[in-house]
């Protein structure tokens, strides 16, 4: 590889387009060249990982989209890698690509599909629906009780990013009070009503009526809602998780549904995924699991988001300007 | 019975009160005597028949509660019946009471519960929930593919009454666009963007994305939605209905859902009820099946809502006033 093939950009983009979206690509690359590898066949599933020829590895400079972590190595001309994932951890974990390696992720692309999924799990769990699909199998018309209402309850919402904040404008939509828990408390964020900082987490559990968790992963939030955190919720709480697994105990909390400590869970994310087959969160039927689909290529509109932020991002490095990079590496 | 005794106004209310109620109740009351006979270990269940002393039956001029229609013709001086159900079918059915005693029902206090039920469906239908809760039974770790939105989606909300408007002031809460069908297009309902008569409903199902139904029984909204209208539908629509269960065919309905001709349905009413345990809708998996528990005493603020349609139309009655009556007969 000569001097001069180093100090050119190129970019490859692994997302599937079509027409439109390859004419938006290639007028934000401008000068900077811009190779498509992305499979129309493909279009729509952000899942399978981008094939990229070999010959054009070493000559990459740029990559839009997820190749397989363990080919990271073929790739030494790279300065900036784009996933199409929320989650870059594949690849900044130490020995898959060079520190000086920029990995953007598509992060902002899944605030509306992961608060909707949310709140779809509050709705139900709140209505007694993982009550009444059990009944409906066994052809029961059997009355569930008591449910309840988010009209002027309160939910704490702990981690107010784009999955947060899209939750917290959806909860007021349907009659609720939101409190923000995040880092720096100062900063307002659309959507909640209320913010405060981790500090003050112990005395606003005992306040909430629904728990919306969407953290990203970082080692002082791992077990952030433990055993002795769920004691402080109501008896009717609701706790949901679409952020990262380990955020929540899942034995302590499989442990208060099942003592009616708490009122009901919604999981989209684990500890460990997929959920142990022998785990007890599967039989409490008042946890409604779901196989970490929140976000992924599930809602059509996610890929338009996903385009949006790769296209805006190769505008900035055609221009040499600071890459929009959620996953601070 | 004397002359004297049969000009004497005398409300039972059956309703079960604390003491705080039970002062509203004496105040409302005025001039007018008031006996209770509500059981306090009912409060907050509506479901009981109310339990009238023989000797005050003869006596009421009015009732508040639903006692047993078996025995109304023992309520010889009845000039008002007022419901704490939203139906009154059972009281005013020839035969039952005479044509001139007043029914009025406590239809306005279940709009919030009602509509909260139908926003849940819909939202449970979107993500798929049914058929994860049956993956999960079987500790399956299954994708089930793409999901909807109801961001920019448009609700067909048929019957703007208190529920239909309720449910659109929800749907607009999370992103969609409400267009209501209701017998005077002309009059505005809070919630709705874009009202229409029942004579265009043909030419607006093929545009709905969600058809919500919260419509009285009437002889001419009989299986309003029937195979051929459901024909109309988009593929991936979702029929809701939490009105009256015969405004839906739901044997069509459940060929509807059996060939994928629409994506799910959410039903918490149905045209014979119990559901059969033999009818087809109990198997679909995209069919969410409540029995018939939107409204009724499952939300603890519906209580209060009867509390206050109970309390003004005493109020009305003691003062001679036109009592308030959704029941039209």
């Amino acid at each position: 590889m000569t001097a001069e093939t180093d100090s050119k950009k190129l970019i490859v983009n692994c997302i599937p387009v079509d027409e439109t979206d390859r004419q938006r690509f290639i007028e934000a690359a401008g000068d900077v060249r811009i190779e498509f590898c992305g499979d129309p066949e493909h279009y729509g599933d952000m899942k399978v990982k981008a094939q990229i020829p070999e010959d054009l590895r070493g000559k990459a400079t740029a990559v839009l989209g997820n190749f397989d972590p363990a080919i990271a190595d073929q790739f030494t001309n790279l300065e900036w890698l784009q996933t199409w994932s929320a989650g870059v951890d594949a690849y900044i974990k130490p020995g898959v690509l060079p520190e000086d390696v920029t990995v953007t992720s598509a992060t902002g692309a899944y605030g509306q599909s992961v608060s909707e999924h949310m709140i779809a799990m509050m709705w139900a769990l709140m209505k007694n629906f993982t009550l009444y699909v059990r009944d409906q199998e066994a052809h029961e018309w059997k009355d569930e009780g008591m449910v309840l209402s988010p009209k002027g309850a309160t939910a704490l919402v702990i981690g107010t990013g784009d999955i947060g904040s899209h939750f917290a404008r959806l909860a007021k939509g349907a009659g609720m009070r939101t409190v923000g828990v995040r880092r720096s408390a100062d900063k307002p964020v659309d959507g909640i009503d209320e913010m405060h900082g981790f500090e003050e987490l112990d005395e606003l559990l005992p306040e909430a009526d629904v728990v919306a968790l969407s953290l990203p992963r970082a080692a002082d939030t791992h077990h952030l809602i433990d055993a002795r955190r769920l004691a402080l919720l109501k008896k009717d709480a609701i706790v949901i998780n679409g952020g990262r697994g380990d955020a929540v105990d899942d034995d302590a909390l499989a442990e208060a549904l099942s003592c009616k400590a708490i009122r009901g869970a919604g999981l989209d994310v684990f500890e460990t995924e997929p959920l142990p087959p022998s785990h007890p969160l599967w039989d409490e039927p008042r946890c409604l699991v779901t196989p970490h689909v929140a976000g992924g290529s599930h809602l059509a509109s996610n890929d338009a988001h996903i385009l949006d932020i790769a296209v805006a991002n190769v505008r900035r490095y055609a221009h040499g300007e600071a890459l929009q990079d959620n996953a601070h590496r």
